[in-house]
């Protein structure tokens, strides 16, 4: 392990003790050295109800502290094999949502542009587009999004950037490949017959909680894997996705989710997939005061974390 | 859709704006243009342990704002097929339970004799009785009952009107029909051994929460088809039938019980039903300040008002 | 009292029941039969630090079920003397704060048109200014302002309409006069030496908390009389102006500040004063789930609607 | 000290130890060793907003683990003086306000023939009323009451006996001497003219916040003194009395009042009356889960506690 | 039933009535009437990460109100067939956890040498290490631990005794038999690669939380009773095991474990086995105002009970 | 100001942008080149009622980002004459007390070696002793203590090193000067007699809350003024020397205490003292999730760095 990018220790440092980062990296400026960015993007003016996501990395910091460094199941260590540090949030402008987009990819840019691969942590889920932006240009990813809400309306209150349309840009600006891309959870009442429609047009794969329930999470685990491929693979983890039971602390929560359980072993399963980022957005802090909801994306942030330093790993023997 | 009765769209009033109303109906009062009523009833003098029901209108019109128009799974569109309408609360007298009683089947007789079909929110699990009171005399009714108690007591504290009580005297009453009535989720320490079996002696179909596990959903959807039969169903939800993991604000939470999802799919599982009213009961907001009891009731609350919808609007056609 | 106009009698139905509105008057659409419109402006895209205030109107709303109907230390009794009424929030778009504040403008130049005294509960505190553009255009007003800070900045973050720099833009616009201005309960740390001075040069009287304390609570009442003099007088009443004890809901708490029983006694002794309109802003609900801070702005918003009643009622006479 | 009545020792047994009792006494019956019997009141059908009193005493119990056994400013040492012990809950039925009132009363006359002097928890401010009845026949008391509301209505939703007509049946029973009655801390917007000026004329010395400030805390106590005078003293304390900066959970908040200091130094004062009784009410625990509100009471039953045990061991010696 | 020896009934005493103990058993001190000592062990030294399960004994207390006399699926009457007391809880020293790990053995001691099986409630998971040296010197139990840690660690920040080494120091020291021992619902990221590794060695049957689910809940309850065969059984049940969904309020939650549903299943199934003692530890209050942990707790130790009382009758007949 | 130590700017980087430092000043370690070191020590072992002010630091950090960077009423501007840093938490074990306090200790020993002054905050009241060790030995200062505990009993629970000794440890060492050392808001109910004897009876001026309101808060600091003196002077803020109303969140709370409001006036007013380091204690998060407590805390610090700073430069000039 590169002392540079050595985590703090718990036998060491208790993990009430010391500054917050993500699970515990170490705070350093993007620069070549690193293989994987944590970064928050406190960004939420693109929500349509109960905004709070801004605070969103500070409480998943705060909450990541939990984490340790080998994983529990698979026996990854991605502190070994993975530079691995939190480089700050992405700038933004807390009244100008526009300005924030443009900056939040050009931060985006410059991680890209270093080599790294970012793990994102919101945000509102408007946060995926500049990121698709800045590391998908020409090189379209094949998506896995967990969410309660298909994000692929075309506008909302006449902006066509926001959290509800993220997906549709994505793959307007040939950014996502929406052949490569599954939706995992969806469900909640509907705005009208358009929610879902426009993905399942472009050739989406829509796993509504229904289909869900009906295929079971194996059969599931193997329609990502075939719908995925073998292209770059990117994760996009709206916490909503999750059942208020594991999330209250969002802006529009949607009973009858998935569980944590579910999402950890499906993240597993991306093990092999060429993964070139992810983010976990939609935590509001100041809806859930006991940390629970950002408990949940501290660990989810942890199997993204070890499934992407395994790809890396993979691919640099390759 | 009736202009009168649309709801307010969330594309144009965002949904944290304007005055909270059942699922964003229009208020009005009562009246035969009127299909579905949906009515609070804030009475919580039933309650022989925590109390706070009073409140619960109030938590669960706020916590409605998040449900929208269209049905995720049916595709029911219930604001095309009814007019809807928050009709506002029942009189209750907030220091007298026995005159409280009396003024809300008043009200209900009203709704009924206006030949709208009531949607309720209590208020504890006492609500029930003064419903079928109004709407049941001369015609009982079959009951799906969502449940952690019988409620089927014959008295609490020298009192034979109270939460624990209500469907006992429903029967006794000849409002109840219990041939027809089916109680799912039983579970909980018991007081006694007559807990469950007054309600099992005068034929109820009693399923505890061990019985619906070993039978599984799809079976208990089954028994609950062949329970209610053909005749007029009342649908009677006391929210502490949920896990508390999903309903921990509520007088009497009891671990291991129902999750939301479960009753989403057999609420929906009784379209087809001739359906005659409905009540949620038992949400004490002052025990569950983040309102996920709340936004738990206001989606059981949906998927009542679709397939009453629907149930309307079968018999039309008939 | 106009029957019409005649707020719930909690006598008749108590203080949980129904749905809530301001002072639980009645909701009616604006109207030239209407005095003193009480309205929710769900507004909070002008921040930079905390939001929430969007739900502000809602928690008002709620707990102000609290407030009869006579005032406790002037007998006064508002509804006999004027048509008050809820009407509602203000149209806002969610994703846009400059076509929002034209929204918020456009609903305000309506009530004024109909000759009603606006009482508005924000939203954030960029919220006084489309106010000040509907109501004060060749009549500049006169404004007792609590606060935490003075809001008069030139810019924040490149944009010039935002909760901090409301009350520069309206002098500049020449809808406040800044003569007959005073701020009460400045303090907190600041960003550099501009904070209050724009204010002093253009001649507010700027009372910071160390002032007001040296003054005594009389002493500051008989100086906002003589600054505002007797022209058209507006109160634009920030939350943060309380010190963090009475109003912790709030995106910016200063410790060290006002009680809301000084702010009762001093909107008390507005007594007299030509009042042409009021608001309350900066509650924000998710950050006091308690709802201690918005039982102190309905509180203070019942001061508000006492003297405006009374002024209303004088200038009929004259 | 009496061994049998002495109180946990925090030096033996950590605070956060054992099971809660008030202030940490023992637990016995009623008996004519006891000096002053400290009961829990778990009664609140006497309301007509929120309720939750009826979990007062178990918050309050749990709270007082925090009280030591010397007074800060006096010395005094009641356990020294004074067999003190709680004596449990009176009984309750929790669905029949008229059957409680009268279990409550015959609780407090078990109390009065063993000789003790109670301090009650509450409960709802119904509470004095069963008191009085049990302790006060043919002796009536003077009081001292810190409150927001006078709670001297004829009536409450055409019931006799509730939280806000306690001290007019009071006076009505001969029970409470209204000429020898004070009442501090009045303030609130009121039903109407009537809220206070049945006790004022009465001859109750009713002090409003306002003349609360206009006259100094020092000259209050002067004046608590005067109307007190020589006779039997009762101390009663709705929680409500205190400003909700102390006191959020309670059924109905009035902002303005009293600060816990105050009171301290108020009850303190009543040292050498002939008290013959106290109660605290309205602590509503689920209004408020941080237990600041029962920490106010505890505190405040702490001062009763050492006034009480001076006053008794006072009488002996005379 | 032992009159001395029945709980409070709740027709009686409505369950918000009285001082707490568990369950509403009567609090008596340890004698040789007893047969199963309820007890709390307000010890939190031994933890590495957040404190405050020395509050866990007082609101297991609290929300065990909620819990009947009969069980829901059993129909055992535990208070029929045994003679159950709060023998309120062990002394500790608050600053020394060497000197409350001694104290915390002696009273269990006691305890055992009256004859009385204890369940206890914790405080961290050390505490099952004293009571293993008070009831199992020379009689190594077997022991169904539900955890999501292994706590088979050597040492935490240099100490032998505290929460992370408890089983394996129950092994060396001959107490624990690793043979007879199962864990339950293991999981969260890992320390590194011993976390459960000394165990296996050991011969301890180690189910992770992915085992759990391959095998699935009933083969799991058939694996426990063939690992724990007929000797001697204690329960530990460090309430972490559990979902954070059911069990927010512990030091270190790990989100994809265990539902109540399944642990009351599993502890049912121990019936007929020979059980010596039970724990439930690491609820930690602050971390949980809603109580929802401690009401999770309440319900295991229900379960506890009457396996417990069932086993003792059954060795009474032999 | 010194670009290296420039702390992060609110109008480039968003308050709730970023990861949280104290004050938003950078993190650096320890060196020669920082005049003022702000730094945390998560220790909370000494306690013997509530602990969890181990996560007092992190709350502290959080809650920061809402201070600027200059004094609101000297117009200080510390970071333009001394370079501030947040150099970290202290090392501690956190099973471990003694071990915990040598390695506080020694980090404080680090500090003043590097010449830098000390702002801590704390863990629990038992911090100041290591920093006195490290910075006072041979040079005792004159301490300004807010507190409502004296903390010079001899020991508690057999230890002579925990929350309620350290200022007796300090002066028995030599290490504080009881002469020049003020203690200010003492009470709360006693244990004994000798809760403040001791520090009388070394000289130490120790006001009480009752002495603390007759003196008034000028006299108070004109008393402060004279017994600190020309030596050196040492700031310890024990957070429960505010009333409740402003610090729910500590473990041992006490009503009838100073303001907010006071305690900023009062460290103000030691500008020109020579001061030599501070702390701020007992921030216990977990019982105050609003943050209130640590916004009390923020601010107080605040006004002890402005001073300081202040204090360094005037004695550079000298």
């Amino acid at each position: 392990m590169n002392e540079k990018f050595k985590p703090v220790d718990a036998s060491v440092v208790p993990r009430f003790a010391d500054i917050a980062t993500f699970m515990r990296t170490k705070r350093h400026d993007i620069s070549d050295e690193i293989d994987i960015a944590l970064v928050g993007v406190p960004f939420d003016l693109g929500v349509n109800f109960r905004s709070g996501a801004r605070h969103g990395p500070a409480q998943v910091r705060e909450m990541s502290r939990l984490i340790r460094q080998v994983h529990q199941t698979t026996g990854l260590r991605p502190y070994d094999i993975c530079n691995v540090a939190d480089i700050g949030d992405t700038p933004v402008n807390p009244v100008d949502a526009v300005a924030s987009i443009a900056m939040i990819e050009e931060f985006f840019h410059t991680i890209h542009g270093a080599g790294a691969i970012p793990i994102a942590v919101g945000g509102d889920h408007t946060v995926p587009l500049p990121i698709f932006r800045a590391i998908a240009k020409g090189a379209p990813v094949g998506v896995v999004q967990f969410d309660a809400h298909a994000d692929t309306l075309d506008e909302l209150c006449g902006t066509k950037v926001n959290h509800a349309t993220t997906f549709r840009r994505g793959v307007e600006e040939g950014l996502v490949d929406p052949k490569r891309t599954v939706q995992i959870g969806l469900r909640g009442s509907r705005f009208g017959d358009g929610d879902y429609q426009w993905g399942l047009d472009q050739g989406m794969r829509c796993i509504t909680i229904d289909e869900y329930e009906d295929l079971g999470r194996a059969e599931v685990i193997r329609e990502i894997d075939r719908v995925t491929g073998d292209g770059p693979v990117y994760i996009s983890f709206d916490i909503d996705g999750l059942d208020p039971a594991f999330a209250i602390g969002t802006g529009v929560p949607e009973p009858g989710g998935l569980s944590v359980r579910d999402c950890q072993v499906i993240i597993r399963s991306l093990r092999g997939k060429h993964l070139v980022g992810a983010d976990i957005c939609e935590v509001a802090p100041p809806l859930d005061p006991s940390g629970h909801t950002a408990i949940s994306a501290a660990n989810l942030m942890w199997e993204m974390l070890c499934v992407i330093a395994d790809s890396i790993d993979r691919r640099r023997g390759a």
